[in-house]
């Protein structure tokens, strides 16, 4: 399309900036552009400004002087360093900490992301991409650098493992949340070698519902989630960003209540009462079940249709109308699980927190919920309803007839058999779990390469014709890069395509991931082969990643983090629960899925309720076991964290306690005293002494006579029965 | 006994060294008390020798200046700083530190023990009471402050409630670790108010195994356990000791393996290999397992004697034999713990802990362990194996008929009934708890305080009468104390005095307010009257620590402390445990005491398993909401920390950033570049420029510029239809 040498060259631009005017209001759109040039140039940022698509303009940004930015990076590192997140403060010298540091390009972005657009009274030009008094601007994003894109995406495709020198450079262009994306991928991909070789064996050898894979498969569980918690403390040191999730970034949209003085500080804090806060948390409570009954209503509803039809319905199309569920299923559920998405969202904007900490962890714990609905409520219908409830709520399916009856040719057909005399389907759950671990996975990860690709030629087709459309009714009616200088026109297209492309969001593929493991952790006892799937999956969906964020999307600014985030907790939760379902599952469905006398209805109440206890207990013990061992490791981070630390310590010692000189002990004092004989001593003693105490510290001056009066003490011991010799004293 | 004014003063001593020698290696001794003296002086100390009892001597030690304190007072300070004891440095200046924040007399006296007592390279003295090489230092301990102490337990005695500042008062005087222990029971104390009310109204109206006290008792002893938590924090920063129990103490008694230089720090290190240390922790296994089944076996025994006499036995002395397994009990119990305790003691020395931390929270676990099997053991016997089991076990129970043998008139009185005509006695249970939490405590705590008092009177007279033996064996033979100087003779009395008391062990008196807590969370079902008894013991308790520590034991060392220690978990343990057996009591023994069907054969094992297992997950989310909840809660204690720290934070900041001025901002650059023509600076731009990025970037120079383009642009697009404007850009 356009020279390579476009390509590959940014132009030294550190971000665009899209801005997007109404045509209605003229002046306005050019007086807060003023504005915005005006407050980007006071803090120090160069711009250059050229013609977008039809109503927007794209304002390219860069630093005006390296001593600018410099003074920003320092800033940043005191601030690091007074929150925690360095063991040592940074050279005073500027120019000396950058030497002894070098600034690495997403720390860079990061920097002059937030001179954007922090707040003024923070040092900021205050710009708020699409919110406020800055709707106009559109978006603020980095240009994709090319050259390092294609090698990488070249690099992965080429190679099984990623080092952790690959996620160091991707930590280093993308910033640290989005490496710690990757890591955790990585980890979790290398961990599945090993349960899905055992898984594989088996798989072979133990059939289904296996124990020993349910206990080796929750140790599993339980090793990984330790080990990435302790991986993250590991990596977060490696990359110097321990302790950055404490530096607690306030949210724009916080709606302040009552504006007080902290007793502490001195300073104006705006306030929320927690009390409000809280009443408003309880809103979650109604949400979750209305969501879950939503949700559940249409999981349970095409689950009942589909066992009507695949186990009673007997007339034409069945084979057919098989699919009818899993129809409704897909087109209504991502249309309500998106207006769920959309409520959860509106929720936790009303709770109004303080913090973008705080607001990301209450939307990520509604998602989550969202989510385990929709993926695991399927599989625990029918392994903890269908299966041991299958036989008394079947016959009453005949409700959904209804679905069919157009197509059946009588009655018969559509009739459910009596109670007791339907028979459930054991090989349902399987099914079920291989359709959820084996094709979703597959659709969804074809999803997310393919449908941002067809959006985008859609779009641009779409904005082709539309222009041709343009073209024909104005006549010569040019299009927008008419006007770029012929050398910049192929860089500026580049520029014009990338402000189209959508904005990476790392919190859904982390949630895909965490779901995933879900999977692994509940279900995976149904059918070993899982974490086989998984492992095949897993590696095409690291580099699936990669190329998105390369090709379907935005650079992404780069952000710190230390952690996953409150995904962690959806990782232990998932662990743990999987404690508890394996056991039943091992229970319920032992004799290869039939049930624990050979059949289900063999099923008894308190060895079901004994088992899944035991096992939630032994989980627990387990867990605390694998976290022992593991805070025992050492690691390279943690070693380099002792190492900062130790010098921090030994420096500030030094600096402070070399002043203060030991004074001159006393071994030497007295050495003329003790030749006063002593009678003298305590005769003296007692005039020049006044009171008690100081005529008590005087009978025995200087060390030696102590020691010699205690000679004496001693001696006497051994001939008490010679009065005499007491008068020695 | 003596004159007031001796027992007032304490002549300025800060310690007294017991200086204990054996009578056959005089000049070994005298040697190693020249050492001793010589240690003592060369670390700033001065001394003063009088004669003890027959054997030993007693050397008094204080600080030779004020100077050479404050400079290891600042050196402390400093380490506390520099492991974030303190949020601050302390000032440089020796004096101004000091006068800024003044020494206390728990740190005064803290400081001087550690300069006896710490190693020499530590700069200390190297004196170790007992150990090693220092056998013959039998005690260092400081001079009980009489006149605090007579007000101390005069305001006590008359009050009901104590207020912080008598906690502060406490940690003034005896530190922190001992401060901890008074405030943890006086926060139980308090907290017990709430549970004895509504247990007496339980009492009175819902009887007992009633399920709402059980769920409140349940809430209670939660909010307890976290509020405590919460608590330690704010008393911890109160008293300037939040983290230190991070400092680590090196234990004297480790020994190494091997010495490796730390790759960290490039310091020797000694080392013991961890997995070496885990291989001898394993030894907890089969330790616990003996301990449990000895202790088990001895309680299982008294157990059935008792149930054989009262139950199945009818001769004559009924009332009397009833009492034989409570005399085993009480005689071998005390007898075998004591073994165990000394086992659990060797074992965890045996695991070679490098630090004190790690070797106290080991012991702590194992004595844990031991005093839960027998406090508890018991009443679980009788809960869950008498009552549900009983009609089957007990008529085997004739085994024990030879106890009573001797007195039984025929084998009928003798024998049991058959299986299944045998009735439990369902007052059994009610009966052995309030035997633990009324009998025992009252018992506990006449011991307390009457055993040392015994002993000490028994000693004394014991010596009396082993002198008075000596005294006509050898003609005159005078005391001791008759060299002692007229002035100082009552003074020397009382300290020979208190060398001869015990040392307070404040863990031993922590132990026994967790282990009633226990009953309170674990029992308190059966007997809702128990928090009364236990409010009522509690506040003679707080008192009767008082006294003993005042009057039976030596003044206990100040030692600082930040938490109650590993005694915390023991209490979130038992809460956890109180959340299963309240549940399973109360299902058990509904309808009064009766069981679930009005007869204790109808407990169903699922409905068992159920009720326990619900109940243990509500408590669990019952303590993630009362732990969120009390994490929200302000306090005293955090406000100072915050304030601390915010300080500390402002101040680094304004020295770190006040060199870095801001740089000149762009905002008025280009002024004079705006009067150029936009022609004349695109054909400059190009020839100046050589490289694709600065002829991008000179296209327009200044701010000003960028926006009179983009204000170009915008106009354009409006009017797209005229082409002619096209060459304004």
């Amino acid at each position: 399309m356009a020279p390579p040498k476009s390509l590959q060259t940014n132009m030294d631009v550190d971000y665009v900036i899209t801005y997007r005017f109404a045509t209605t209001d003229k002046s306005a759109a050019v007086a807060k552009f003023e504005e915005l040039v005006q407050g980007l140039s006071s803090v120090g940022l160069d711009t250059e400004v050229r013609s977008g698509d039809k109503h927007s303009i794209l304002l390219f940004v860069r630093v005006a002087s390296d001593e600018h930015l410099f003074g920003e990076v320092y800033r940043s590192r005191v601030r690091d360093w007074i929150h925690g997140v360095r063991a040592a403060a940074p050279p005073k010298e500027t120019r000396e900490a950058l030497e002894s540091e070098p600034l690495y390009e997403a720390e860079r972005l990061r920097i002059i992301y937030q001179l954007i657009t922090n707040p003024i009274e923070d040092g900021g030009a205050g710009i708020t991409p699409g919110e406020g008094e800055w709707k106009n601007v559109e978006s603020i994003f980095a240009l994709h650098d090319n050259a390092y894109n294609k090698d990488w995406i070249k690099k992965w495709a080429t190679s099984y493992f990623l080092t952790t020198e690959d996620l160091d450079d991707i930590r280093n262009r993308l910033g640290e949340k989005i490496a710690f994306y990757f890591a955790f991928t990585q980890s979790y991909f290398t961990f599945l070698f090993f349960p899905a070789a055992f898984g594989f064996i088996s798989w072979l050898f133990l059939g289904h519902f296996s124990p020993i894979y349910g206990i080796v498969n929750a140790i599993w569980c339980t090793v990984f989630t330790e080990w990435w918690k302790h991986q993250e403390v590991d990596l977060g040191v490696r990359w110097g960003v321990r302790g950055v999730s404490r530096i607690e970034t306030k949210r724009r949209d916080f709606m302040h209540e009552k504006e007080i003085t902290d007793p502490v500080t001195g300073e104006r804090v705006l306030m929320f009462p927690s009390t409000k806060r809280l009443q408003r948390q309880l809103l979650q409570i109604p949400f979750a079940l209305v969501a879950a009954s939503l949700l559940g209503a249409l999981i349970a509803t095409c689950f009942g249709i589909e066992v009507f039809i695949s186990e009673i319905y007997n007339g034409p199309f069945k084979s057919l109308l098989v699919f009818l569920p899993t129809g409704i299923a897909t087109t209504v559920m991502p249309i309500l699980s998106g207006i769920l998405t959309n409520f959860a969202t509106k929720l936790t904007e009303f709770e109004n927190y303080q913090t973008h900490g705080a607001y990301e962890t209450a939307l990520t714990q509604k998602i989550f919920v969202l989510n385990f609905i929709t993926s695991y409520l399927p599989i625990f219908l029918t392994a903890f309803v269908y299966v041991p409830f299958g036989t008394i709520i079947v016959p009453y399916l005949d409700v959904f007839s209804l679905t069919v009856r157009p197509f059946a040719e009588n009655e018969k057909q559509m009739t459910a058999p009596k109670v007791g005399s339907f028979a459930i389907n054991p090989d349902r759950l399987r099914k079920q779990v291989i359709y959820f671990t084996v094709t979703a996975q597959i659709v969804n990860l074809g999803m997310e390469l393919v449908v941002p690709y067809l959006k985008r030629r859609g779009f641009s087709w779409f904005k082709q014709k539309q222009s041709e459309r343009a073209a024909k009714r104005n006549g010569s009616g040019p299009a927008v890069s008419a006007n770029d200088p012929p050398e910049d026109a192929a860089f500026l297209t580049r520029v014009r395509e990338e402000a189209e492309l959508g904005v990476y969001d790392v919190t859904s593929d982390l949630r895909e991931m965490v779901i995933q493991f879900g999977y692994l952790s509940l279900f995976s006892v149904v059918w070993p082969f899982t974490p086989v799937s998984f492992l095949i999956n897993d590696w095409f969906e690291l580099r699936a990643d990669a190329i998105k964020i390369c090709v379907e999307m935005q650079r992404p600014t780069p952000w710190r983090a230390d952690t996953i985030g409150p995904w962690l907790d959806s990782l232990s939760f998932l662990a743990w629960l999987g404690s508890l379902t394996t056991s039943a599952l091992v229970y319920m469905f032992s004799n290869d899925g039939l049930g624990p006398g050979g059949h289900p209805k063999s099923i008894e109440g308190w060895a079901l309720l004994l088992s899944v206890m035991l096992s939630e207990h032994l989980f627990i013990l387990l867990r605390w076991g694998v976290r022992l061992a593991i805070s025992k490791l050492d690691s390279p981070g943690l070693q380099k964290e002792r190492r900062d630390r130790f010098l921090v310590r030994k420096k500030y010692f030094e600096e402070s306690l070399s002043e203060l000189k030991r004074l001159p002990t006393m071994a030497d004092k007295g050495e003329e005293i003790t030749r006063k004989s002593l009678e003298e001593d305590a005769r003296e003693g007692s005039l020049r002494a006044s009171t008690p105490e100081s005529r008590f510290w005087s009978r025995q001056r200087g060390w030696r006579e102590t020691v010699m009066v205690g000679k004496g003490l001693i001696e006497k011991a051994e001939v008490e029965s010679s009065p005499e010799r007491k008068k020695e004293l």
